[in-house]
């Protein structure tokens, strides 16, 4: 066990993009649990627009992570001492941990680091298909679009790391056309051909709109929305009548400041009668176990397409942050920290 | 039968509040109906801020009203000729009409006019509390928002001809607390006073927020949007976790223009996981009669208050169409043309 604990902390709340500048690299010692704490050992990060979202004043549905605090993230741990008796030495675990190679957390509080259970997939899945991702993506779709055979469904970043497993999880569901959105012809081919999709339209093309409307001449039945602003309202327009919307995010915004630009179709919502909801995975905590087994399966049956971009060293934690809004490659963006003992 | 057919025509696409110059008086002869069509009398119009969107160039979910067209209205008429065998001479019927004192009107589209049951209820009742408004407002409330006894609701425009039904129906459906907003201490007097409502706020006093949140501390269950624009913005706000809100209009926008302000605190459907839908009484074609049914019923028990404003002389047709928007009095707003013979 190392006795240097590296940590990027919160340096000032950024403007606009995030920059490497924002943060600040120290070496601290190794924290000390105390009674009903763990001391984990950092393994992997995982990277998610949402963190833009802690780093400002309001913190969105959790507290902001605090200037001089370590970075929040979602990764993956071993414990390494254990104060609490239903965590052992050598558990792995996955829930919110920050950017430092060892976190005392506390198990108490309404979402506890969760013990990964022995698995013959890798470790990292745990952060990305079957992490909130893969989950939210599969809540929004089976619970909340609940998508028919029949249905035209359409999702936008449909490279990342959520969207790329919705479209995966309408094919498995046996959806009719399931077209994704992505920026550029080098991503969309990898929406057809990697991922399971039917079509891609690259929403950077001058016939974007017409494109999409070609392709889904009865209207739009299920749109999968990850990213807001004129896109959203490009697909209320566009939705069939008394069609289905979930708002999972508005990576268009950026996340910089506590309100977003809201859709200036939203009338839409009543002239076509649709049903838009919102998808938050905090909700579904009492049914994961089922959707990561249902997950695990559709993977093992080649029905969804798993993709993981691993970057290794602890020093590129904050260079990565603004990558989920911009040109990263498909699928999730991992960090890798250090090895499982 | 007057020889004289009077009508209002659209002048012109208004800018901004709609007044009395963008329509003009002509007098013309009667029409004559052709085979498949009714001759109608105009008895009553009904006046709706829907009609609003008409006039733009757009014409919202129906084709607008053309210019040096009579203007439509929801209304309610008698046949005094018919080329059609469902319908017979003196037939009391409602559907749409338009500002003229003879219409001729096909009855083979999506929304033909419908015959008027014997009913022991005033006939202007059919364009109120029994006709778009109050169905609309039934449907949103049992079948979009689908209250529950424990809900908190909260209606904005709850004077109006929809929203002054909808607290009602709540209270008629066992909901606990119903809160009505509107403006100045008149109308909510008569929100509590004469319609069903637990409590009214006045929105436009200067401690509105700060009394909406008192009067709902456990968050706003569901909420029926009359209104859109800061409204929509501060309920969003106030929604509890997995509220419902049911999109009915944009009141505030004036629909002067295709599109209306976005809500900025739209992110909220997804942080909160809100269920956001919009009623259009055209997707419950088939359903109607139990509405009216069940209204009446609830009328006649003493549960649901209605309220009407009625001014009598076709003259008056054009200067009584900026009123849902602005200062009129609570309830609905009939012209009165004719009687029935």
């Amino acid at each position: 066990m190392a006795e240097l604990n590296r940590q990027w902390l919160l340096r000032r709340r950024p403007e606009g993009v995030v920059g490497v500048e924002d943060f600040e690299y120290r070496e601290a010692s190794l924290p000390t649990p105390q009674d009903g704490e763990v001391l984990v050992r950092s393994l992997y990060f995982g990277y998610d627009a949402s963190q833009r979202i802690w780093i400002t004043e309001h913190g969105g549905y959790m507290p902001p992570v605090g200037i001089g605090e370590p970075m929040r993230t979602m990764g993956i741990g071993q414990v390494v001492a254990s104060r609490h008796p239903s965590y052992a030495e050598g558990d792995l675990v996955t829930g919110f941990l920050s950017w430092q190679d060892y976190v005392v957390a506390r198990v108490d509080g309404p979402m506890p680091l969760q013990i990964l259970p022995k698995a013959d997939y890798p470790l990292t899945w745990n952060l990305g298909v079957l992490g909130v991702g893969g989950l939210t993506a599969y809540f929004a779709v089976t619970d909340v679009l609940k998508v028919q055979p029949t249905d035209t469904v359409v999702i936008s970043a449909a490279t990342g790391a959520t969207g790329s497993i919705a479209g995966d999880i309408c094919k498995a569901m046996g959806v009719k056309r399931v077209i994704g959105l992505a920026g550029g012809p080098e991503k969309c081919r990898w929406i057809t051909e990697k991922a399971h999709y039917d079509a891609a339209v690259d929403y950077k093309s001058p016939d974007f709109v017409a494109r999409l409307r070609e392709l889904c001449p009865d209207g739009v039945d299920a749109y999968f929305d990850n990213v807001g602003g004129d896109m959203l309202d490009t697909l209320f327009d566009l939705m069939a009548p008394r069609g289905r919307v979930v708002i999972c995010g508005a990576m268009s915004s950026g996340y910089t400041t506590p309100d977003v630009p809201g859709p200036k179709k939203y009338m839409n919502i009543c002239t076509k009668m649709l049903q838009v909801q919102g998808i938050l995975l905090f909700f579904y905590r009492d049914r994961l176990q089922a959707g990561i087994e249902t997950l695990a399966r559709w993977i093992a049956e080649g029905k969804i397409h798993v993709e993981e971009q691993i970057v290794e060293g602890f020093e590129h934690a904050p260079r990565l942050l603004p990558l989920p809004f911009s040109g990263k490659d498909p699928g999730k963006l991992i960090l890798k920290v250090a090895d499982p003992s």
